[in-house]
């Protein structure tokens, strides 16, 4: 009973994160379920559904209680067609109607957009953002993602490409080859993967980015460089970025991320290297500070913003 | 008399175009002013109010015949306060209350932006954009320009630095030293001044990047690969901007793209090179169509736009 609540799913390739938030982003209640990607990925949407009453129904509310979900799905998003597309992970076909079908599941109406997307959402909303409308969130994984929020809202793009921070070129020539079928992309030396590769062109090996940084920390010359060069590209990419937007944050996020100061110090001295002083007077850098349930802060935004 | 018109102002260092359009930016009557940059700018807006007036008696109508006047005027503009910083061509001190001090010189409402966010939203609606909603503009004039259109409306960034497409870092390394006090700025290789720096870099020397066309075209090598150079960061700038943002349209404009073929078919390869694939199926790369026309046409979408 009581105040609306705003619903919201961030669904991944071996979990589904769900919950039930206030229209401030407060969490109400969190929980998760697998991921079933038998079948193509055909009984994810009745099973958001059936998990999403059950917990209503512990809460003693039921759907009319709800104002909007917001979903988080991986692959790039038609936000205004309601389809995810290339969520491989999955086993959705390319253009597969998310929103209509949990709209039809769930009887309220739903708004999807790319995961990375709703992580940059709920960091500009809740998170290190903290209510800048204007925030772009990078973050550090196995891969690079990338959200750019404008004036409190994703920019999509055409296609849903916008935002493609682990795409933009870093190494222009002679650059490793990435998965996109580009050289050079900024994924290819600033993920746990690139590091590891960034490393393997110094003529060394270790087993994942984890291991370089604990090298670094034990005097290995050849990882500080490595680190050194990570921060290069990762400034170089995001000073590009603030002279394209002139955002007033970037939130670095991700696992690479947590390495802290060793990584983010020298960043910030390439990032102001890189950026149009006008462009640098108004920006921070920061960590992310939501960690997994940016997901699914961002969701319950978009729910809101897209119901006023 | 008839249907209501929209005004139209770009001011520049030498001169002031004004025009009268229709809300569907045909344009009824263009004109233009010398720009009296004498007593710190501070005739400009009496001169406009003055002509303006004028102009609008030739046609038998009067201010209750405009619906609202749109302004482009050089230096980064704060749309929602109305001011404008670093016009120093002008004369004006930072943070010039050129919205307000128009507003009560014309009696009408005036929406003020920089003037290449103006010459990319004219570009956008009437040009070579052709309504396209997410467009991104380049000039190449003696400088590096630009504008970055999101959803039909200028992407501003928190203090009014956004679309500064000429301070994209391209060389991190070794570059030329650009005017805003950085390296490696697209603008000292992309302009008409850059194409002549590489041209130096080459042990040669030319007056001006027209001779650098004319020289490549009778078969100088040189003068050949400082073009190829230049359409090699050109179209990483453009590149990396895609990967960002996902545009419909980049659009390339001013003095420099004038050299037509030569300059853009290699851009176009290098813009494929640098692009993320999805990002890469929908973009296009367009010449400007509007020549000057473009900064009046775009400050009458604003005018349009804001007062809907």
């Amino acid at each position: 009973m009581g105040e609306k609540r705003l619903g919201a799913c961030d669904i991944g390739g071996t979990s589904i994160k769900m919950a039930f938030l206030t229209t401030e982003g407060d969490i109400i209640r969190k929980w998760s379920i697998p991921t079933d990607r038998s079948e193509g990925g055909l009984n994810i949407v009745s099973h958001i559904a059936r998990s999403f009453n059950e917990e209503l129904e512990q809460d003693g509310v039921t759907a009319a209680d709800v104002i909007a979900v917001g979903v988080g799905a991986p692959g790039p998003a038609d936000p205004v067609e309601g389809t995810i597309s290339g969520a491989v992970n999955i086993g959705w076909e390319n253009g597969y109607p998310l929103k209509k079908l949990l709209e039809e599941a769930l009887e309220l109406p739903v708004f999807i957009e790319n995961d990375a997307n709703c992580a940059a959402l709920g960091e500009m909303w809740r998170g290190a953002g903290n209510g800048a409308g204007d925030v772009v969130c990078v973050t550090l994984g196995t891969g690079v993602g990338g959200g750019v929020v404008s004036k409190g809202m994703i920019i999509t793009g055409v296609n849903g490409a916008a935002g493609e921070i682990g795409h933009i070129t870093v190494v222009p020539e002679n650059g490793f080859l990435c998965n996109c079928g580009k050289k050079g992309c900024l994924e290819t030396v600033a993920s746990a993967t690139g590091i590891v590769n960034l490393y393997k062109a110094e003529g060394k090996d270790a087993p994942d980015a984890r291991t370089v940084f604990e090298r670094a920390a034990e005097g290995d010359a050849a990882a500080k460089r490595v680190i050194d060069r990570c921060a290069f590209y990762l400034g170089l990419a995001i000073g590009n970025i603030a002279n394209t937007l002139n955002p007033a944050k970037v939130v670095v996020g991700g696992g690479v991320s947590e390495a802290g100061d060793v990584l983010l110090a020298p960043l910030e001295q390439y990032v102001r290297q890189f950026t149009f002083p006008r462009a640098m007077d108004v920006l921070s850098i920061e960590k992310a500070k939501l960690g997994n349930d940016a997901g699914v802060i961002g969701a319950a935004y978009l729910a809101k913003v897209m119901t006023v």
